[in-house]
């Protein structure tokens, strides 16, 4: 395993591997890996021939009141998982070697931004999606493996590659769950105990609008509404956001009539969470 | 001479190229080509092994009340030009392909859109940038030629090279004029007699601020106001807008420092035309 510091050694190597005809399979993270990250690792292994991760805690997609300074970081730990799995090479660049003349050219995607993470957080999504093209310019992916637990930063990511025609398949893996159903999140490590009981209450949101599909309902504003009383009526619970939208544009959904998703968001603590769970339509009533 | 309609097609190919380790030279056009054209092919085929020329009028670059209906178009002629020169392939997608799921994510830089023909032409440059970097992952260029008339446009695509780490090199050309100085436009020809007469203008008002500096004139606003009052001085002419910047970053330039350049822009009848030359600080004095 091999670690890359300088974003045109990343690219020169990538360029080497990709005239040797081999198939690039590169996991994106911001490092501070849990079994979450190396499961995308475990996938990334399945899917190409030599297998990149990037460990970058990009400053671009934090707010001016976010935690960027706090998010936890732990490069040489990180590096010993990766060891333990089949990497090729970490890309670890540093702030200033990835945006050096400052910042001038930005992506960003209105439509799917304007709800959602993207409507709590301004600018976090275009800071997402500018690092994403250059990260996906720099390791040359033909597989880039994503988690679902972000799940609005994966549909963003997926229209940006059929929009600005890159070549990189965009692969999403399932949430990974405490045995509680938490979901796992290099934040929770913020969490004290009793905020980290408290955050269960996303998780059984999610399971409550599960529950209530099965039994028929496709009344996407009831599925919110319940969700959003199960969330704030959790102690030390904020909520944020609880949605359900079609799963493939983000767009409201009235009906459950295709595919969805549920989405929540709520700060417990001084710390953020954020959970979601694929609802299909109810069977075609007799 | 091999002309390509579809996308996937064109990505394929130059895919296939790259394999074989060829150079790819790109002379990205909205077609209705002129002398000034051919000269960026022409360097294309001194600089790679391939010559690519896309032939596409971008839709997103147009605003709502701009020549998008009306600008020229000549698939034909075009063709024909592009026989006489050393072309491999004519990329000529229809905008249904190009764009097949309307518009999503966009790229825009707007520090260096806020000014000039940004300004005028709110959208423009978030169109051009976009449908520039679609291009570039479809055509996978070495280099790419770009005339030196529109210089902001060169001056924002080498910054989103820059930016996102493409893997393109940006050559700039000298524009091409006609013998009494008029740049060559595939616009001009919407210019009636009386027109073409007043748009020389533009070209006397940049010849006129070239002479204040080889006079030692290093005070911008002077040399702007001067062109403004030429080109605000010509009959049939509405004066967009005529400054100085600088020529690397196009920031406002109180002082001739360094390099610099000379911008213009003017409504002539129906038609919106730009100018610019560069301007060199003028020697140290003893």
């Amino acid at each position: 395993m091999e670690i890359i510091r300088r974003p045109h050694l990343m690219q020169q190597t990538a360029l080497d591997l990709k005239r040797d005809r081999l198939k690039i399979a590169f996991v994106p993270t911001m490092g501070a890996l849990h079994a979450g990250h190396l499961s995308l690792v475990r996938r990334a292994n399945q899917m190409g021939q030599v297998t990149v991760v990037s460990i970058f805690v990009n400053p671009t997609q934090f707010g001016p009141s976010e935690d960027f300074e706090q998010y936890p970081r732990d490069l040489g730990r990180d590096v010993d998982q990766l060891k333990e799995l089949d990497v090729d090479y970490v890309f670890a660049p540093d702030p200033a070697d990835m945006f050096p003349g400052g910042s001038g050219t930005y992506l960003y995607n209105e439509t799917m931004s304007n709800r959602f993470c993207g409507k709590s957080r301004p600018g976090h999504f275009r800071g997402v999606l500018t690092v994403v093209a250059k990260l996906f310019n720099l390791v040359r992916p033909d597989f880039a493996v994503f988690g679902q637990k972000d799940f609005q930063q994966a549909a963003l990511i997926k229209r940006m590659v059929l929009d600005l025609n890159f070549l990189t398949e965009i692969v999403l893996c399932p949430t990974v769950r405490e045995s509680d159903g938490l979901a796992l999140s290099s934040r929770n490590i913020f969490l004290k105990p009793e905020e980290r009981q408290a955050a269960l209450v996303l998780h059984r949101a999610l399971r409550g609008a599960e529950a209530m599909v099965a039994d028929g309902e496709d009344d996407t504003e009831k599925l919110a509404e319940a969700m959003r009383e199960t969330i704030s009526g959790g102690p030390l619970v904020r909520l944020d956001y609880a949605e359900v939208a079609d799963a493939a544009t983000l767009e409201p959904l009235e009906r459950l009539d295709r595919r969805a998703v549920a989405l929540v968001a709520a700060g417990v603590g001084v710390t953020r969470l954020i959970d979601n769970t694929l609802l299909e339509p109810p069977e075609e009533k007799q």
